[in-house]
């Protein structure tokens, strides 16, 4: 079915849209052999797909609940078992705070829609997550970036940015406090009090994405905004919290969640009338299920333990390039980020790594502008350790 | 989590958005007795329970494609089955011209994206589908209605408000062509053919909803807009065709998908990568085992037969009105669409029903504008045969 010189007109945003540069690198991972350290998808070994097969089977023999449309909110079973989870990480919010959304992506495109308009200016991190910066572009926003070291963001540079800027030039600040793609840098306590204690004093909504949290393998958790919002005079009501089960039960899910004041919930709500009318029943009710069970709480430790192992391995291979790649060890998540240690571009090591059936992302993708092109990004959640292990003796030939 | 008082800012269409009309009248559903005519949900027995759960344990013994993230444009499993079934349907179309949507709302919503603009003025037949009209008053579009009769839309009517407006005016024609939500109307080939040819002449993009056509329980089937558009020189390209298996396999699959031109179909593409990442791998995978089986062509016999059934006793019983309520009888589909015979409000009809414990949905929320107060729709779907009986009798006592 062919449209050219159908003259369709497109949202000015639709014009000309660039994809996603990190699905352009998914032609390469069909070459055999190849290893991947690019994506950032959950390790297949790691699902619980027995814990899941039982749930699925327990959903399905409640079909009226299962296979109906069900509330925009999410499902009452489910958002019950997200309160309980959000309550085991140190928040104590309310069934009715809590939306289910069709992973956290939709959560963040729900905020987009009720929050922005274009010609608004966002804050994010930099560098971050590339979906969260394609999403603002296609609404039409303007991207600030504020730095972040190995700790990750700065918080005295936002200051810094948010005295300099007239009030309420900066609509929103989105971050990835745990274990952030790609850096995997842990926001430190005091930071995170001085980042809400900013928002308080500002008026600066944050919106704290979550996906990675509970993946941390080395280390004490650090409770999330949302939890520390209480203890800052001002702050509450200016978290809106973002998280999901893709990383830590399985992305076929789809299922994530929002906390967020009344005003702003209410409003995703019917945002996702429109969008949506629900997230699946039958993947809440299976997620409900699962959750229910216990599964989770027990399958944690593997996960944690695996990524855990993995992360090691990773770095043991790193340091074996002998300091060509600076990299910081993360305490979670699932990514490695790195610097190539003379400057040089990391897509020229990228082509070469690819000849040598190894490969990763080129940083680039992650600054909303000016990016430092001697980044890269490796994952090591996905490959097994053989492939890690192999995967870094390729990628040191395209070191050499 | 109070929010007042912290003056967050919103997109304009979001400072008072007001929610859908329809979830307005759910408060009268947990009434004790109350039987209702009013939603629009499929019949929970006429779900085939037994086949989904055999599709479900198909797809979770294969966890790597259920579990893990899954292109955005769709399951390549699923994809293959949507294909068969559009040419089952009459419609000779390629895998690469279909996508997987979360229902076909998400269809919609990715169209709007797209193609839309704020102050862009779209068609809709009047009256129509109001989460369409939400959808569409959300991303802040002007729309013009085109009146239809009780064979649907009026194509020459529509005819002259092409002639009469500026060239590229009207940005796109939404429509449901078959046993529409909520008039049950089927547009006849003649009209479809006038339809593809003033789309052809005037470039109009029709956008071409079909959640019910497989629903028929009279009459021959009528060929689809996408199906007719190759017989009208010029129509190729100028239909978008949205359908889903809510209303055939289960909405709590919340699978839908788009055939479209390459050019729409392409940024649809860009836009859910944004939006969801993709749609739930579990219920693609669930889907398209439950496709793969047969048992989708095996069970709509019963669902044909059940809705035909429930529509008659429901026709039957409005007869019993003595012409009170005013009905066209439709083919196929959930609803029957009525006009108070004596021109009174039906909201006022509808205060007195609920004392008598039945409800349905006055019919102001399906008019993008000048709503015809005293036209109303009844749903058969859902009801047993017995209250659909006992609802009738007390919808008379309301009348009376």
């Amino acid at each position: 079915m062919q449209a050219d010189g159908q003259g369709y007109r497109f949202n000015p945003a639709f014009e000309a849209p660039g994809g996603s540069a990190i699905r352009e690198l998914f032609k390469y991972l069909s070459r055999p052999g190849m290893i991947s350290f690019a994506g950032g998808y959950p390790a297949p070994n790691l699902f619980d797909a027995q814990g899941l097969a039982e749930a699925s089977a327990q959903a399905m023999a409640n079909p009226t609940s299962t296979l109906q449309y069900g509330a925009t909110e999410g499902s009452p079973a489910l958002r019950e078992q997200l309160t309980a989870l959000m309550a085991r990480r140190g928040a104590a919010v309310a069934e009715a705070d809590l939306i289910v959304t069709t992973g956290s992506q939709q959560g963040l495109d729900l905020l987009i829609r009720v929050l922005l308009s274009p010609g608004d200016t966002v804050l994010v991190e930099r560098p971050t997550y590339p979906a969260a910066l394609q999403a603002f572009r296609l609404a039409g926003c303007s991207l600030a970036s504020v730095p972040s070291d190995s700790e990750g963001l700065d918080v005295a540079a936002l200051a810094r940015q948010l005295e300099a800027a007239p009030p309420g030039h900066f609509r929103l600040l989105y971050c990835v406090p745990d274990f952030a793609n790609p850096t995997g840098a842990c926001l430190p306590l005091a930071r995170r009090l001085e980042l809400l204690a900013l928002a308080a004093r500002h008026g600066l909504l944050l919106v704290e994405d979550d996906p990675y949290g509970a993946l941390r393998f080395s280390g004490a958790a650090v409770a999330s905004l949302l939890a520390l919002a209480g203890q800052v005079p001002g702050a509450q009501g200016r978290v809106v919290h973002l998280s999901s089960l893709s990383k830590i039960v399985a992305p076929g899910l789809r299922i994530g969640w929002m906390v967020a004041p009344a005003a702003i919930r209410q409003r995703c709500v019917i945002a996702k009338q429109t969008v949506d009318l629900c997230t699946s029943p039958i993947s809440q009710q299976i997620a409900a299920c699962y959750l229910a069970s216990g599964a989770l709480e027990r399958h944690l430790p593997t996960l944690r333990q695996g990524y855990g192992e993995k992360c090691e391995r990773m770095l043991a291979g790193i340091a074996a390039l002998g300091g060509r790649l600076e990299v910081a060890a993360p305490a979670g998540g699932m990514f490695v980020w790195g610097r190539v240690a003379d400057g040089s571009d990391a897509q020229a090591v990228f082509d070469r790594a690819i000849e040598h059936g190894v490969m990763f992302v080129p940083g680039r993708a992650f600054y909303a502008s000016e990016p430092d092109m001697a980044s890269l990004r490796l994952s090591f959640a996905a490959p097994g350790l053989d492939d890690i292990d192999e995967g870094l003796r390729r990628l040191a030939k395209a070191f050499a």
